[in-house]
């Protein structure tokens, strides 16, 4: 009996098998069933489960299901929008994606000499339809936005979801809260393929999807709780140029996210990113199912957010009357982002990072332009809040309050990295202010983040900082424990801010800078090197362990972690292929945790989920760049090391 | 008297002091009249000329000088059809091109407080027509192509131009050949920025082209040689929406590359590329006169050259039946390339990175896919032809000679780096063959050069290989003296083949690799570093000196250099912004010389440059990426060391 023929003989008495096999994880670390799967990987191509993020435990089959002409997603609870919405998201693209699956023959392989040929069609099995479910009976009027925008703690559980496509009958996807759906939904997506007609030479069955099923119900909120049918497959196109189809059936997914802060970080100061191009990062961070948007929203730059209660600083601080953000535009990327599992962390950063404030509001900035830049600031141009003066404070107050009424997650960002100690001390106004109030600039920097950050606390938000402001400027009694750090400079600082007591976002650029290794961008002969270099590749972020040099008990203070992208040689000409796929290794590093119970995870046990990915984003338009020859995403385990 | 009314003061003497100064550079280096000018950069943004290549001399005014309604091109010569094109292009370009200026008012300075405005309109001046014209009658029937394809020391005096841009009546272009007026149009073209109607306050006059004037002559050739119009700048849309304007005339333009070899290559072998995003790279390739492209047509991991004498090689080596090249395909990229100013150079890499072969004719190909793969390949899968078999011989010959009927340049490549030793001391064939002839390995090398090189010849074409076939392969008497080697490893390997008397191409790793610095690609557990890292910036390349090391005598041995793209990470969806702009700042140091006098050139004083091209290419829908952030951009020399 060859392999082959000894795997689809097992796959009969897989399903048994599975259920016992499968069991709750309640720890953020992964059990062990996927590492089972991982060894079937290296040692043929059968029964891959190229899922990314991995779930957390999972059984395959190798029987290939093809989806049927006439598949239906089902429920039995009345649908609010977002829901109803991210079906008929999924009807869509398992109608119209068009990915085929990664081999030298595409696929064809799962068609020819199929055992399970049985009457005379190479699709012998078809899945008739998805059926959803929730545990809990209160979620089910909830809307998703209403679980993004919980604590980060508090999101693994309502993110986690069991699905199960059994070799006959409908599937089912379980979920305690619809966030949970939406992630199911997501995978169950991955697990098909598209294999054209044309590229089989016993031209598989071709599944029609009549015009006729495109038109989804108008289901009226709380209405009937009768099984209802929400589009169909064909709610895009029919599929008439191939066939649809998941070549390891059964499946028997039981996922949850190990962390509750997945997130990607874009700068759209430095450079100007449209609201399309941002819905379009949503989309794909929703794919791989990161869940936050950390947006650093201004900068020293450019000033993107037009404010109805500060006019002034978009009007004089942004590129073009073109390149701002609304308050329009921003809530609709908030609940764009929220129907697809993700909350948008608003940051605006200060009192560093702000000297574009100048160009409306010159007497709230330090050293505007003052030259030589080096001695001002980081990078040109430089300028920063007079955060000693009263006046300041109360400005960037009304800023924050203007801010924050578009905020509909518990966090807010403020920033407080690289403030220039030069620039504030021959600045006339500051000094004067330091004199008056016998303050140190580290006492005056104290006094405006107590000020400011009450402000976010009156609105019930929790406050996010970057690592300066609880390492570098003395005891700062205005950080309450609470406040939550972005661990930024190097990977090694996250110790000495968790013996400080917070909460860290894992960030740093050792690891996660997406932007490392463009070269230096400012002009000089010859040119200067990028100050994170090396380029991070995806392999370096997949090798980084959230638990390195931390505790048992302080375990539970990282948050999770983030691939930044700082914009000074991004804009939308190359954003996508700065971004993708590699901030999918972050996400699948952050939801799936540890795997066998420890860190690292296996770069070359992930390179063909992350092919996979990859080559799925761009089936959707994503322009994320190639790991490696087209040849070895054909060839999983051929171009690795040692092979 | 400001500095601003002084220089439109001198502005108004320019035209006649240009005349004097001007003179023709025989040499390959640059004289000193741009410096003159880069001064004045440097004082203020007056008189900034932001063609790139910057020309070899040239003069700017300080008056703004608007494109006319009824503008057109004219010549007093019959047009081929390839200089009919490239006048409509032009046409087209100066119609439908939206780049802005590069300030923070994007050009807007020069419209308001015009001292030229007096006729209550914002444009005082308008240019009516440009004039082309040839120096010599025998040239005036010859196709571009034919000069495209001369030897490389040729090239130069062929693509010289000079360019007449006054006050007022027509501009003047003058060229020895049509590929001259190529270059020179290209130059115009590059004059002009658009100011957007609603981004003035006061509204510049709009510049209506009737519709009626789209429609460009059909002209006989060799019919009347009476001055004809080669369609208006009107030919594709209207321009309604603002004013086509260039800030600095009158210009005076005198031009001549340094060298004759400024090359992209592209490896269209690791990944694919479709035919239209290589002509997409030569019509950008075209915009900063770059004038080869080595196309790597073939290697180990994928074979898409579809040759008629030859179809199972792309049949069984392609990716995909439509990841290939067709004779047709690649006659159209030649022709293509040809009519904007660029020679293909085509190689097929012998007998290295020839694995793909083994898919059709295994018998040709020693240790394919042979395990490990870094004891038989620099990278997988490991795989080279049997050299020292006549068979293989006569292969190789054969698909010379078919690939060889394509070409029309003096040049074909042959490749001949990276031979793995121990892949065909391991093989038995190889074995046999040299014990039969009592040869070494390099000793099977020079006599398989010896027979494909004389293919190669008898075609009348020179051959071009990689720096080990000099280096690194004892005497190798098979390889002529005429045979060009490009440089590789290192920049510093140039001498060794300099003193063999070899022509030599200036495309070393550490300065003119696109693709380094992008990370290791190979998989392994925390990844692997690029082995040319860091990221080779533009300022970087720049910053290259094509005669370090090199004796006077040696100098007209050097032809040039190039930027090359390895696609192991790169294909479609990040091709463009790998390539640009950098290869634009090769595309400078190679056709400008030393400037004045010697290298190094300053990237300081071509950041503006590279920041227009850059612009100038996104606006035609080139992703070329941001070098700098966009407040940079706008304020030349602010973002640089020392600033």
């Amino acid at each position: 009996m060859s392999r082959q023929n000894l795997w689809t003989a097992i796959s009969l008495f897989l399903p048994l098998v599975t259920t016992c096999i499968l069991l709750f994880s309640s720890s953020t670390t992964a059990s062990t069933s996927p590492l089972t799967h991982n060894e079937n990987i290296k040692s043929s191509t059968s029964g891959r489960l190229d899922v990314l993020p991995i779930p957390t435990q999972y059984s395959t089959g190798h029987t290939v299901l093809c989806l049927s002409s006439t598949f239906e997603i089902t429920t039995s609870f009345p649908l609010l929008p977002d829901l109803k919405d991210a079906i008929e998201r999924t009807n869509q693209h398992l109608s119209s994606d068009r990915h085929q699956y990664l081999s030298p023959t595409r696929g064809l392989e799962f068609f020819n000499n199929n055992n399970n040929n049985n009457n005379n069609s190479n699709c012998a099995i078809h899945l008739p339809s998805l059926h959803l479910d929730l545990t809990s009976s209160s979620d089910k009027v909830k809307p998703i936005l209403s679980y993004v925008t919980l604590p980060s703690e508090d999101r693994p559980e309502s993110e986690s979801y069991t699905l199960s496509v059994p070799l006959s009958g409908p599937a089912k996807l379980v979920g305690k809260t619809p966030l949970g759906l939406l992630r199911g939904l997501t995978t169950f997506e991955h697990l098909f393929y598209h294999l054209p007609t044309s590229s089989s030479s016993s031209q598989p069955t071709v599944l029609a999807r009549p015009d006729s099923l495109s038109q989804s119900q108008q289901l009226p909120l709380g209405s009937t709780n009768s099984e209802q049918v929400v589009g169909t497959g064909s709610s895009a196109q029919t599929d008439l140029d191939g066939t649809t189809y998941a070549p390891f059936a059964p499946y028997e997914i039981e996922d949850k996210p190990a962390f509750g802060w997945r997130a990607v970080l874009l700068d759209t100061s430095r450079n100007y990113f449209s609201v399309p191009s941002i819905l379009k990062m949503l989309d794909t961070m929703a794919m791989v199912k990161l869940n936050v948007f950390h947006w650093h929203i201004t900068d020293s730059n450019s000033w993107p957010l037009d404010l109805s209660t500060h006019p002034e600083l978009a009007q004089a601080g942004a590129y073009s009357p073109s390149d701002i953000y609304s308050e329009a535009d921003i809530r609709h990327i908030i609940q764009y982002a929220g129907d697809r599992g993700i909350d948008v962390m608003l940051e605006i950063d200060t009192p560093g990072h702000t000297a574009i404030i100048a160009e409306s509001h010159p007497e709230l900035i330090a050293c505007y332009q003052a030259s030589p830049w080096q001695r001002n600031a980081h990078q040109p141009p430089p300028g920063q809040l007079r955060f000693a003066d009263p006046a300041v404070a109360e400005f960037v107050n009304g800023l924050f309050t203007s801010t924050l009424g578009l905020v509909s997650g518990p966090y807010f960002g403020t920033g407080g990295d690289e403030i220039n100690e030069n620039c504030m001390l021959q600045d006339e106004q500051t000094a004067q202010a330091l004199e008056r109030n016998a303050w140190t600039l580290d006492d005056a920097l104290d006094d405006f983040t107590a000020k400011t950050h009450a402000t976010i606390r009156q609105q019930g938000k929790t406050p996010v900082v970057w690592q300066e402001m609880v390492l570098d400027h003395g005891e700062m009694p205005s950080l309450g424990k609470d406040t939550i750090v972005s661990i930024w400079v190097n990977s090694a600082d996250a110790r000495r801010v968790l013996d400080k007591g917070h909460r860290i976002i894992q960030a740093a650029g050792d690891y996660f800078y997406l932007d490392c290794g463009q070269g230096g961008w400012i002009g000089q002969e010859g040119g200067g090197n990028s100050w994170c270099d090396p380029f991070k590749t995806w392999m370096r972020m997949y090798s980084f362990d959230p638990y390195k040099d931390v505790s048992d008990e302080q375990k539970k203070l990282v948050l999770g972690g983030q691939a930044s992208l700082w914009a000074e040689q991004t804009d939308e000409t190359n954003f996508e292929q700065v971004l993708w796929p590699r901030a999918a290794a972050v996400a699948e590093l952050f939801w799936t945790g540890a795997g066998q119970g420890s860190y690292p995870r296996s770069a070359i046990e992930a390179l063909p989920r992350m092919h996979d990915v990859r080559y799925r984003m761009v089936d959707r338009g994503v322009n994320a760049v190639p790991l490696q020859p087209h040849w070895c995403a054909l060839r999983p385990g051929v171009c690795v090391m040692g092979a």
